[in-house]
C-alpha cells in the first residue's frame, strides 16, 4: 500500500521543520521506500511496517508536544507492485 | 486519541453503502468509542486499539475489493480524557 | 455536495475551541446545511456556497492568526438530494 | 497558500489512471504552480486561483463520473514565499 502521511504539533510556534525533520530521520532509518512532498510524505510498504513508521514518529512527537496532529491517507491495492513513481508517470502517459 | 476515520473500495459501483454496513459492523462489536457521520466515523481510544479497528474494517473490504482507499485524521493529545462529545460543546460555549 | 471540513490555526497554543467557535458561527449564520461532529463539520450545498463558506472561516481566522491548516473531504454526487442524515442510515439499514 | 489536492470518480472501475490525466492537463495548462507526487498534486498560488483548478478538475470529471471524490489539505501561510520546494529542504537542513 501507499500512505500520504503528514504530522504535526498543535500549539509550538508557527515553524515546524524542526518537528518535522525528526520525523525526516524516523522515516529514513525506517527502510520503507519513501517520498517526501511539500505536504508530506508517501510510504510504501506491508500495513504493519507503514503504521509502525507512522506511529514511531507520533512517539516521537509527543516527546515534545502536547498535542500532535496527523493525516493519513491509504491506497491499498495488493498485488500492484512498487507505485511510487509509478502513479504520476502511468497518469502522464495517458495526456 | 480520537481518529476520523473513512474507507471506500474503489471501482466497484458508485454505491458504497453495503460496504461500509461491513465496516459499521467490525466497528460497533470491536468495542471502541466510536460516533458515525456523514462523512466518516470517529473513534476514540489507544493508538493500538484504534488503528486495529482500522485495519480490521481493512482487511475485510479487501475480501471483496481489489483496491481500497482509507482517509485517516488524528487529533492526539495523551491525558485529555473523553472528548467524542466534548470538543463541539466546547467550542459552542465559546460561540 | 456534502465537504467534511476542519480548520485550525498554526503555533497559537494548544486549546483551538475559541478558533472554532468563530468558525462555528460563521457556518450557522451561512444558511449552509450543516452537522458538526467531534473531528470536523459536514457542510452541504452548492460547490460555490459551501466553498465561500470555507473561504470565510479561513478569512476570519488568517484576522488572528499567521497561519492556518485546512482539510476538505468531498463527496460530490449531484442529483443525489440531502445526504447529511441518510449516509449513516442508509448503511446502518444494511448491517 | 499550498494545497495538496487529490481527485478521483467512485464507481468507476480499478484503474484511475485516465481520470487523472485529464485532471493533470487541467492542472497544467492552468498557470498556477503545482508538484504531482504518487498520492496527490500539490498547488501554490492565492485560494481563488488554486480552488478555481480544483473546481475545473471537478467538472470535468463529473462529465464523465456520477460520483467524484475529493481530498484537499491546505496549508496557508500569508506571505510566506513560495514554498512548493523549500518546505522538504527546510526539514532536511535540520537534520
Amino acid at each position: 500500500m501507499v500512505a500520504d502521511f503528514a504530522i504535526s504539533p498543535v500549539g509550538l510556534g508557527p515553524s515546524l521543520s524542526p518537528y518535522v525533520a525528526e520525523a525526516f530521520k524516523i522515516i529514513e532509518r525506517s527502510g520503507v521506500a519513501y517520498q517526501h512532498h511539500a505536504m508530506g510524505t508517501n510510504l510504501e510498504g506491508e500495513w504493519d511496517e507503514v503504521m509502525a513508521v507512522i506511529k514511531a514518529c507520533r512517539d516521537a512527537m509527543l516527546a515534545s508536544a502536547d498535542r500532535v496532529s496527523i493525516t493519513i491517507k491509504i491506497d491499498d491495492r495488493p498485488g500492484a507492485g512498487s507505485r511510487l513513481d509509478y502513479k504520476v508517470r502511468s497518469a502522464q502517459e495517458k495526456m
